[in-house]
Formats: structure tokens, sequence, C-alpha cells
């Protein structure tokens, strides 16, 4: 059981490295890639074709700009694709967005937020959830860490108030 | 095992008795309910609660305008939410993508496109599928059927040309 | 008599602090909290329920991104609820203004501009006007000196001319 | 105790006529006025000035494309005034929404969605509801029976299935 | 020397028409096909690897929705592709513009207007007049009618008016 | 002869200060006034009332968000006004442009572009240029420099080619 | 003295019918011409240059999609030039204003809103009013039968109510 | 055999020195100029109508704002047009996006990504390989060796892991 990271360019990593992280901290394994779907067709046919027999069984796939690769990657395997749009240098993600959440009847691609690369780790540890109880425990417990953490937080600011709150975050 | 629907009015069924119809060519079984974030709060937030013990393994939740029933959905539920956007009178369809596609860190919405309410029930059962092998298989099935089909459209187009292709078809 | 004031997430907070300012110059009484509609719903919702009986009579709730905090607090309570959308990386805040102001018919959210935190505690003192005589010669007043203070400014333009302006500013 | 009505041009009636309905519903006086933030700006800013003391509390502008009426009655008047962004014949109401609540700090308008003219009649009603009582009872009465007829509509579904519903609404 | 045509769906044939039109005008030989990016992946990175093959010189593309299918084809390819951008339910065609256009460096797509399946075969006539020069002596003929047709319809327009002119046009 | 300019606060300035600078080149008297339409709705429409009498034959009103005034300028005045849109913190100047170019039928506003307020002060020199030969022969002139010093900088692209060309404009 | 009307195709003129329609009702005389910037450029040019001589004062350019012909316009005259975007098949008339309003300094287009062909006319009156005394008062006796006529409007519906009000209407 | 680069302003030279380092790369001749569509419409025009004659085949136009130059030129010559939106200080490139993409019928521009000057460049490259087969063999070779350079950067990936990669990246 793993999930496979792709990404159409090596400068997409710093942001997905924060996905990688999510799933570090969730002990999940992965493999992560780099492979175009405009540079490297074949490649990434490939990878995407073969990712089931790895043992991967939920594949997150990031890309900016025309960003075809989640769609592709979804047009050559019947896992669950989760598709990841980034920011590049003009507007703004909308264009990743709607290249990559528009996807015609039958192939699918399970869009999260512009840049949204810790909820791809979430929504792919929920999905390996439905199979494997272990992990749907740890998204329990996780959601139940996030909840403390804000009431926490909340607790925090109605105690010490909002001027000494916000000198404590700085 | 069952795939939960969920909409925010009744004037989504229309759109969501696509999902449903192909739900139904998997011989999928689903539970469908109508229950909004906004106008039943408590209802809605107690059916996300519940649906895992009821047998549930994966949510699609439909909503338009302020779209906030698959995030609310989300937000009660460990279980992985698939969000179909839908167009309402105004902005066409682009508040309820917002609304769906932009959650913030660790409650993701898989979002689909705008009114693709038949790609929900294909990665419902993607996701399904990585637990289910009869499921993944059916996927596989379908992948295949889709192919096919469309390969003999593209022999059609060629034997008979553009003219005749497009009376045919209508 | 007192306003309520919810936000998303504690990173909101350095915008709410000049909501709080604005309330502050009006020695109007406020409660702030922070409690996502995402990751802590009940919190959420039974803030909302109670604010009423704490003695809230107007809510400011700001949110980013897929902004269903303002909804949410709206389908809990009967008091009115100003939603302030922010910006966050992403989308300039069209997505925050879209996931707040698109509320379904029976359950509005009052929403100010993007960023709009100053406006929200202007509106909330308008709102509480119409019951508290007190508070409407307050805001009364407070257009007085704003029009007072753009008419000064103007008549020092006249006075001094664009650039000795522009250099007295900076 | 009433509720004023202003909106640009008689061609925006049909949409405001639904407003009337939701405050008819609630017994609730209100006066409804067309004047042209454009064509007849003296006339519009007397009414919005003159609004408080003819027993108006709340103030409902509508208005499309450069839609600057709201903001001119609120610039007028230190009541609350609610903002109801009209579509015309290009760009699908966006230019109304964005000339509507985008108001600089000091002045805001409380808007509501695109054309959503029925719910700038329950944000009146709920602002209302900080003062009288009664008027209180009257939106949380209308919420219990939106949430009732909710659950009324979903037990018919439950009850009769998906294609029947779909008939039984057509 | 003939001119490659490739759509996603058969739906898009009746736009398309317009680009065969266009062609058949110029006695420009063509091969048009049905082949989807998302439903036939490997048909689709084939027909572009062998085009060039076949004599194609130039290739026209168009796609709706996560237009993937340009980009797709110009991945497989170092012939000049042509892409169409094609207006669906949703988005109004700025989804599959964005799709197209945003391309990555090395893998350009020549894009024209969205649904501009007309000015495609223009574009591909004037790419292949670089090396035909009887090519290039058609799209100059091409250009001398449209500008004294549109002197024509000028010259009309003075001499009828505009009452006239209008009438005689429906 | 004189030039009307208004703006709706003096956070503008910097850049309507472009304005005043194009004027000055040209010699131009001008009266610059702030008021804005929200906050100082009566002093700005008398300052549009009285305008003509002073001597203003054009006017130029700045405004950025809910960009009101130059449509209330023009309410008040029979005289062309010129309105630029602003950026703001957020949406990039389009909620601006479209307060300000959607006027409805009867009341327009002359709209130039985004930030657009040297062109503001070319369109209103153009203008007097209808009723004042030597303004017309002063826009001649502007042009024939402009046109003058593009064919220059091309001469030197063109002797020094592009890395010097960047060196020396750096 | 005359006001020039340029459009690019005379698939505009119905829309420029009610320009044309605005001059004629203040008995102002005009030429109105089709020429399109992108099939007949030297032919629009030309027009543009020889406007002055041939008694033009003001120019009306309107045009849809990449509307290149009113800069184009202004490019070749030193006469103003109001820009009115058309709205096409796709992206609502977005494209064409964005092509109209955002002139580079130096080259100004006045543009009004998105099928804005009226208010074209009635600025181009108020410009000409600047030299006319004769036109500006025609523009002020308008601006009275707009005010008188909205005043109109409103009485009747104080008297006779919304539900007759739209009756009668209709 | 050449390329013939023109840009509506030196400011755009920055961005197309990417354009001139492509081809330099590629040891393909170039002309490149600046003349503004507006600014110096008979300059433009002209460099356009005589390009062909100078051995000019392919033509790249780059532009910001109201984006005319690449349509301009299109409009003065029979071969085929390359056009660059370029950002300027507001609204991300839409607007040159726009003005570039949506030609009318019969004078298409083959329009490449926001800020996509070396797209330009390869688009350049392909359609000169039609003619070309020295030139079609370059594409090919620098096909080849992105797809190299894309292979080894993924081997280095999986050789050293994200965090080291990242380390080496910076």
């Amino acid at each position: 059981m793993k999930i496979g990271i792709i990404m159409g360019s090596d400068s997409d990593l710093p942001e997905m490295k924060k996905c990688c992280d999510v799933l570090d901290k969730f002990d999940m394994e992965y493999e992560i890639v780099v492979s175009s779907a405009h540079r490297l067709p074949h490649n990434t046919g490939k990878w995407a074709e073969t990712a089931h027999d790895k043992g991967i069984e939920v594949i997150i796939a990031a890309a900016g700009m025309a960003a075809a690769l989640p769609g592709v990657v979804a047009a050559h395997t019947h896992l669950p694709v989760i598709g990841v749009p980034l920011t590049s240098k003009a507007l703004d993600g909308v264009d990743a967005l709607y290249s990559i959440v528009q996807m015609p009847p039958g192939v699918p691609v399970a869009t999260v937020a512009i840049n949204g690369s810790r909820n791809a780790a979430h929504l792919a540890m929920q999905i390996l959830g439905v199979k494997h109880p272990t992990i749907a425990e740890k998204v329990k417990t996780h959601r139940a860490q996030m909840a403390a953490e804000g009431l926490e937080k909340n607790e925090r600011l109605q105690k010490v108030g909002v001027e000494v709150y916000l000198k404590e975050k700085n």
C-alpha cells in the first residue's frame, strides 16, 4: 500500500513537499516522481499504467498552467487520481484549476484547492481509509487533533485578548 | 457497501439523477437524501456523522451558489466526500466551484466539474475500487467500453464522412 | 447588548483586529472567538445557537477561501449575520466573496467588501442603531466626522497644492 | 416601523416583486419607490435622507450594471442599507455585485446574492428582529417552517424514490 | 500535403464542420478524426505520432472543458498544432481557452478564438503558405475577397441607409 | 477654460498626480479636488453642478472599489465626465472598472484603462480640442512627438541590438 | 458638425441602430460606415485620418471580440474616439471591453458599457456640447426629460401599487 | 529565411529577450523591432506589409493591455502571426490574452500563453519546420533534449530524495 505522487516540473517540488510532509506525519509510504504530460508523454503514461502493479492505490498529480497532467494520468489508470492545481506567474492558478477540474464524463479527477497540496495528502488518506481501517483511524485522530488545537487557540484568545494574542503569534 | 448522495435542494435532483443513472448501471447501491447545509444544519451534520455506520463508504454532495454542503458534510465525517458544483441562475457555477474546491487544510473535498454529477459517480466507483476488486474491474470494463465506443464513432466518421455523420446524429 | 465576532482561523486575526478597533472607538462591547466551520463544526454551531442568549445582537463572521463560516453561523441563528470575505493566497478573495454572498433564499448573510472588516463593524453599529438610539447617534456623529475630515483634506489640498500635499502625506 | 425599498429602474420591479411577496407573507409594512441614482440623484438622496423620519427602519436598494444606487442611498442615511445586485444583459450580474459590495470604509452596504431579492427581505426581517421581538419570532417561525418543509421533501424522496419524485415535481 | 483535424468528441463536429467548410473552399485536403485525450490516450498519441508520416503538415485540435487534447497532440509531434477551445455547458469556453493556451515552455499550441474553428483553417492555410507558394496565393486572394466584400457592404450601407440595409439583411 | 479633476480619496492622489503632470505639460489649467461620493455626497454633487459655471469644460473623476464617483458626478452635470478606475487591495481594479463603465442609458461615463490617469488627461485634451483649435494642435504635436520617440527607440534598438539596449535602459 | 460612426462588421448594425436612433432624436447629423480594423486596415485608417476634414468632430467606434477597431481608429486621428464593446457568442463582451478600454498612454478610447451604443450617442452629444451651446442645451433638456419620466413612473407606482403597475407594463 | 519579431513598447523587451534567446540557441536569424500599433500605426502596418519581401517567413508580435498589435500586424500580411499576450500592471494579462486570441474569422493570430515569449519562438520553429527539414530536425532534437533533461531530473530525485533535491536546487 502506497501513494503515488507525480508533478509536471521540479519547480512544483517546494509546493508538493508540503504534501510529502503530511504523508510523512501519517507514516504513509509514497513514491514521488517528476514527469511532464507535455514533455514526457510516454513516460508519464507508462508510470500511470504501472502504478497499480507497483502497489500504488491512490495517485496525486500536481501541475500548473494548462495543467493536463492529472487528466492524462487519469486517462491511463483506473485508480482514483487527485489533482492539485498550482499557481504560476499569471492567472493566479485559475488556468490550472479549470484545466484539472473540468474533466469530461468517465474520467474524473478529484480536484483540491489551488496550491492545496496538503489537502491532496489528507484526501488520499481518507480514500485509503475506506479500505484500511488503521488509516481511517489515523484520519479520525488527526481530525480530533485539529479540533483540539482549534479549541486551544480560542481558549488562549479568550484568556489573553486580541492584542496579546497577536503579539504572541508574531 | 454503499454510496451516500446528498444534495442541498430538490431542485438539484434532475442533475443528480444522472449520477444515480451511472451508479444504477454499475449495480451500485446508494442512498440519496436532500438536506440543506443552511436550512437543515443539524439534520445534515447528523446524516454525515452516521453515514459510516450505515455502511456508506463514499459520499457525493452536490450544491449550487454558496455551496457549503460538501464542505459541511466533510467536516462531519472521515469518509471521502466528492463535491459537485451546480450552476444556478447567475455566475454560471463559478460560485459553487469556488465554494466547494477551495477547502482549508485538513478537510478536503474531492471536487469534480461544474454539473459533473456523472463524474462524481465514476470517481466514487474508482475510490471504492481501491478496496473492492470487483468494483475496480467494473471501472476497467467501463473504461474499455468507452474506448471501444470512441473507436467505433471514429470508424463511422471515417466511413461515412462529416456530412452523413452529422445527419445520422440528428 | 454586544456584538459577536467569529473567524475561521487565527490567521484572520490581523484583519479582524481592524474591526475590533472600530468597535473599540465606538465603545461597543464585543465577544471575539476563533472557530472553524470545517474543523470545529459543533463548536461553531453551538456558539451561533447560544449567541442570542449571551446578549449578542449582531454577528460578524469572517473567513477566506471556501468561506462557509458566515453561512453556517447564519444557519444556526435568527440574528443578522455580517460576512467578511478575506483574501488568501490565490484567487484574490473572489472565492470567499462568492462563498459568502451567494446564500440561498431564507438564510441571508449581509456581505461586506473583500477584507472589509472595518465596514463589518460600521454595519453592525448601523443595525444596532435601529434599536438603540444612542448607537444611531454615534453612527451619525461618525458620519459627520468622516465628512468633516474629508472637507479638511480637500481644503488642505486647495491650500498647498498637489506636490506639497503628497510630501506632507509621506 | 416599516421597510423602504428603492430600485433604480422599473425594469427591476419583476425581480423586486419577490422581495415584496416575502414581506407580505410576514405582514411587514413597506414603501417601494423607483428612483435612479444617475437619473434622479436629488430625488434619490432626499428619499434616503427622509426615510428615517417616515418611520423606515431598514432600506433595501436594488440595481443592475454600475449599481451605484445602494451606495448612494447609504451615503444619505445612517439606517442599514441592504443591496441587491441584479443581472442585466451582459456580465451576468458581476458588475452589479462588485459595484455594491466593494464599499469604502465607513459607508457599508449589506449585500445579498445576485438577484437575491427574497433574501433582502429575510435579512431586513432579521435586522428588525434585533429591535422587535415579535419579528424575531416570525423569523424563527419561518426558519422552522423551512426546516419542516425540507424534512418533508426528503421523507417524500425516501418514500417514492428519485423517478417518481421527479415526475411529481413536474 | 494535407491537414489533420482531431477533436475530442463527436459533439464537437458541428463546430468543426465550419473548419472543414473553409478548407473545402480552399480545395485543401484534410483528414478528420475523433479521438479523446482522456478516453483514448493511446489512439490519440499514436495518431499524432504518425501524422507526419501520413503527409500531414499541420494539425488542428479542438476540445472543450479541460481541453487537454491540443496539448497532448502537441506532446506527440513536432508539427505545429493549432488549438480550438470550444464552449460547453458551463464557463463559456474560458476553461477550454486556458487549458489550451497556457502551455509550458517547449510545447506550444497555436491557439485561436473560442469556437474559432474557421480561423483554425485560415491559420493552417497561412502556415502551409510559408512552404507552398500556391497556398500563400490562395490566402492572399481570400484576403482580397474579404476586403472587397467589406467594401461592397459599406457601399450598400452608404447607398440605402441603415433602415433599408437592416431590412435587406433579414 | 479648465479641466476639473475629482477623486474619491486622497490615497488616489499619487496616481492622479500623473494626470496633473500630463496637463501641466500641455499648460492646461485644472482644478483638482478630493470629495467622496459616499462620504461627502452633497459636496460632491454641488461641485459637479457648479463645475460648468466655474469654467470647467471637462471633468475627470477617479475612484477605486465600488467606484460610484464618476457616475455620481455625471448625474449632476451635462459636461462630459471621464472615469478612471483605480486598483485597490483586492480584485485588481475590475471592481472599479465595472462600477464606472457599466453606466445606464442617458448618463455615460467616458471610461479609460485601470489606473489610466494619464490617458484621462489625454482624452480631456482631445475633447477640448473639438472646441479649441490650439488644443487640437497640441494633441497633434504630442502625437507626432510620441511617434518620433517611438521611431528613435527602434532606431537605437536596430543600431545597438537587444543586449546593449537592455543595458542602456537599466 | 457631424458625428462619425464606424463598426467592424455589419452584424453590429442592429446594436448600433440604437445609437443612430438617439442621434436622430437629437437631430444630430452623422455618417455611419462599416469597415473592419482587421479586414480593411487601410480603408479604416484612411477613414479615421480624413474624418476631421469631412467635418466629423467626434467618432464612435463599435466592435466585438478582439475589438481593435476603436483603438486603431484612435491611432489615426486626434479626434476623441468613443468605444462601444459588443457582446459576441462567447465571453459575454468582456473580451471586447478589455480590448477597448485598456489603451496605452497617449492614445485613449472613451469606453462606454458593453452594448452601450445608446450611451455612445449621449456621450458624443455631451462632448459636442462643450463646443456648441445649443447641443449642451439639448443634453440638459434630455436629462430633464429623463428625470421627469422617472418621477412619473414612480408616481404611477405609488398610485396603483406593484401588481397593477406590473400588469400595465406587460 | 528569418523570423520577424515586433513588440508594442520597449518595456516588452526584457520578456521578448527570452524569445530571442531561444532563437539564438536554434541559430535562427531574426529581425526584432519595436513599433506600437497605436502610436506608430503606419510604421507598424508598413513593417508587416514588407516583412515577406525581406525574407521573413513567420512573425511574432507581443503586446500588453489592449494588445491590438498582433491582430493589426496580421491584418497587413498573409504570413502566419504568433501573438504573445504580456502582463501589465492590472488584470494579470487577461486583457492582452482576450485582445489577441479573440480574432474575427479570416484573420487569425496564433496565440501562446501569457508571457509565453519562449513558446512563441518554439512555435515559429515548428511552423518553419513544415518547410525546412533541417529546422524540423532541430525541433525534434530539442524535444529529445527536453525529454532527456526531464528524465535526468527524475532520476536525480529518485536517487537523492525530496529534501536533498530541493537543497541542491537552491
